[in-house]
């Protein structure tokens, strides 16, 4: 636990745009808890006025590369860039691997550019709400532009995307299962599609097999998702991608669209906020209380079903059991 | 909403072994609610009997395969064994999936196997504590062996891997990159590795690389994962991968590791369902309240914070802010 004073230094210099503040900040948003929320009491009126745009896609699908790429691209027109690399599956966080350092080496010299990656230690299960607060706080900093890079498919990183304006989905040419590991639950939620490596030899089939996949949805909006073709290694495609973001940006300017999407991503965050303090008001209590363990134990018996359980757990606290 | 009665009946015919009974029943637990727990209710006094292995890995590894192949190898010991196959990113439940009918059409002439495919709409969020009510009704019906199968090697799916007794993660062989994907996260859960596919190429390579990654591996407790090559396809190695999982429980079994790991799965379940409860005796009522679309109006203009929002929902509801 920090004064709260020192994180109201912390998060005035982190505004001011100083890097160093700005990392320290986010290392106090991942640990969550009255700091976390210290640091977006302060940071979220100042928020609103960034364009975010996810990356996602499987393992192995070029995702930084391209993120890479599409920074230089973006950079001509967004003074300010910030990325945001999560990876629900490293327990590492805060820069700490190797090819982050590589990358932030790479740009360390544009001073328009700020790179983070988040791991999953730390704030099992609240990754999510970690990867909103550092967005609203790389906001409220003055960056024009964030992109949140997230590794791949699964019902967490599902969640990390639809924090994004735009939602790019990046698919690697492969042998027919690539297309099978997309599926469903991404189909929702791609706004644009690349096909990265689109000098492989697979990489035509993959791409028929999106629009395949495509054609068949029924549930299809306005928006029909384009695919762009990139070869991001070599730069190829990257500027076609960029140009693409924009049209969904207008597309969603138009009308009501991006205020409805912000809004209900807000949403998200106040009622998994609401949750999360719920869970260390009411529930965490009671693990901790003495009365835990002998109730585990009549569960493990059998004499008690999880159910009573958990409403002699709410009941304890003071709850209704329903 | 079900009449009581009904559910009752349901679950009864389910447990004296009624298959169509049984799969109607795993419907109702999958649309949770008040239905759901009156299912757990009247099962989860009779379970306790089963032994519960899982089966993850990333896309193309051949998990379905080698699932296939372990019954077989499973039913000359075990009377009865049922399959959980759940797949966090399809939206299908049910069976829907052509891959599980034709599945399930090999082993329809086999009344001692039962198979379940289990998809991520409906339960968006509940899926791991679905999968779990779903063991508790299998165990309870008198199937000895139980199979969970999960795609995927994110956040979700290793919630799901750890609701088993012995986790098994099958490798494909890769280019490097697949035991990247696999990473820090499911080295921690796997009590044996598959390096499935073992004819590839490049099959000794990542089995090198996984060896490379256990070794590296400093909190290793007493039991060492054990590397099993196979060739599901041909049905190679299952025989041992059979005996490598009843070794593996035999070690839990000595001393108190198995229920340790029970008492800690019934913690979580217990948890969950208090998580859950008070999610819809608490939040749920706000977010359908009249103010809560004022109050996220004021959220958008930023001059309420999303803390301060929860904290406000909370206190409408009795609850204290933090």
């Amino acid at each position: 636990m920090t004064e709260d004073s020192q994180v109201a230094t912390l998060v005035d210099r982190a505004l001011t745009g100083n890097r160093r503040s700005l990392g320290q900040a986010i290392s106090v948003i991942e640990r969550g808890g009255a700091d976390a929320e210290a640091v977006i009491r302060v940071a979220f009126p100042r928020s609103g006025n960034a364009y975010a745009v996810g990356i996602t896609g499987p393992p192995g699908a070029g995702k930084s590369t391209v993120v890479d790429e599409l920074l230089q691209v973006a950079r001509k027109s967004a003074r300010t860039v910030a990325v945001i690399a999560v990876d629900p599956n490293s327990p590492f966080s805060g820069g700490a691997l190797l090819g982050d350092r590589i990358r932030m080496m790479r740009h360390a010299s544009d001073d328009g550019i700020f790179i983070r990656s988040m791991g999953a230690r730390g704030h099992l299960g609240g990754l999510s709400l970690a990867t909103r607060n550092a967005m609203v706080l790389l906001d409220a900093a003055g960056n024009e532009l964030l992109l949140i890079e997230t590794v791949g498919v699964g019902q967490s990183e599902l969640e990390i995307a639809q924090a994004a304006d735009t939602t790019v989905v990046v698919v690697p040419p492969g042998q027919g299962d690539t297309v099978q590991t997309i599926k469903a639950g991404i189909m929702e939620i791609a706004d644009i599609f690349v096909g990265n490596k689109a000098d492989h030899p697979q990489a035509d089939r993959t791409i028929s097999d999106i629009r395949e996949l495509l054609r068949m949805d029924t549930q299809r909006r306005k928006w029909r998702p384009p695919i762009v073709k990139t070869v991001a290694t070599r730069n190829e495609g990257i500027e076609d991608l960029w140009i693409r973001i924009g049209q969904h940006r207008k597309y969603l300017e138009t009308g009501d669209l991006l205020r409805e999407r912000r809004r209900a991503r807000l949403e998200r965050d106040i009622v998994s906020i609401a949750e999360r303090k719920l869970r260390s008001a009411v529930i965490e209590p009671r693990i901790d209380s003495a009365e835990f363990g002998p109730l585990l134990d009549r569960v493990m018996s059998r004499e008690v079903d999880p159910y009573a359980a958990a409403d002699s757990m709410l009941l304890a606290s003071g709850m209704a059991g329903r």
